[in-house]
């Protein structure tokens, strides 16, 4: 917009635009806001990003982010370890974690199949999984990618490559969501909810 | 959500929720974002906070931001010095630097007159102001605080502090906005851009 912005200045807006979601009007909103009203939170977001590239890493088991060696869901006794609940993101794993619907353990994917973006098998911890799934092994591999072109083409992926392995592999039910009207819900998922529908007991 | 997130995680995440119009779940995403997908965005991020927040100080003159004593701006024997265009923040001053429609001097308050939140003229740079309009006088202060209750009180407050310094005290105008049309316009920017017609020559 102006070419007179201290550098500093500039910079901070150029690497605010590397936030997801975040384009240059709002990088330079929060810039000057952090500057203007909030230097004390500008530090503890620089220190907090700091300390938590430096100290987080993958979980062994799992994939998932750790201080540990093992994260606490994989290194918790109390949770089922005979299945593995595949997921694509952390975030998914917390968001399945939240339905308190599971006690199983999972193996998160950092990713998914996007043969397009060049983001193949190898890209994706597949080999890893299946490590995962030979030294611990389970009786249930739950596909939980999601129900995206490309998560399907990952599920369908994982399917294959966990064939032959002795394990069940099922796929996370795809339908109306709870709560949800006929009205408001795309025809697809209707055409789904109808093909997979469960007799009524 | 979970109490499981890894110390670091979590602390990024509250950190992150210091930026403006960021809430929780957006600070999540990021924070994945960051950590799956972008650590070198992330450490940019992390040391241009660093940057700015340790090598960007107020312009001596102007009270914005700059690595000098004296910014560009105010720097620049090109301006205007007889003009003083007043604002509320850094970022008004680049939108009216954008509007390539003045070239005289700033003065930035780094905030408005809020007096439930007790900012109040002490909080506000405004004996600054005067003592810069003292030291270098300009014939003409142009107050350009937004038309919000807030900036209506400081842009009033300014116009009695300055007065009977000599000055020239003005207003930038209110009306419809350019590209503007009266059906899509709320009733109070008609009745003020009605009240303050010019004549047509």
């Amino acid at each position: 917009m102006t070419e007179q912005l201290p550098e500093p200045l500039s910079d901070l807006i150029n690497a605010l635009c590397k936030l997801p979601g975040v384009g240059k009007r709002t990088a330079r909103r929060m810039a000057y806001h952090l500057l203007q009203y909030d230097r004390h939170g500008a530090q503890q977001i620089s220190q907090a990003i700091a300390h938590a590239i430096n100290d987080l890493r993958h979980c062994k088991m799992c994939n998932s982010f750790t201080q540990d060696e093992i994260c606490s869901t994989c290194a918790n006794p109390q949770r089922n370890s005979s299945q593995l609940c595949v997921v694509e993101t952390a975030a998914d794993l917390n968001m399945i974690e939240a339905s308190h619907g599971y006690d199983g353990l999972y193996y998160v994917l950092m990713g998914r199949l996007t043969p397009l973006a060049g983001v193949g098998p190898k890209e994706i911890g597949f080999e890893q999984l299946l490590e995962r799934v030979t030294e611990h092994p389970v009786e249930e591999v739950i596909i939980a990618t999601n129900f995206t072109a490309e998560g399907e083409t990952t599920a369908h992926y994982l399917g294959e490559i966990l064939k032959g392995k002795q394990i069940k592999v099922s796929r996370i039910a795809r339908g109306i969501p709870s709560g949800g009207e006929l009205e408001y819900v795309d025809a697809g998922t209707i055409a789904w909810a109808l093909n997979e529908r469960r007799s009524n007991h």
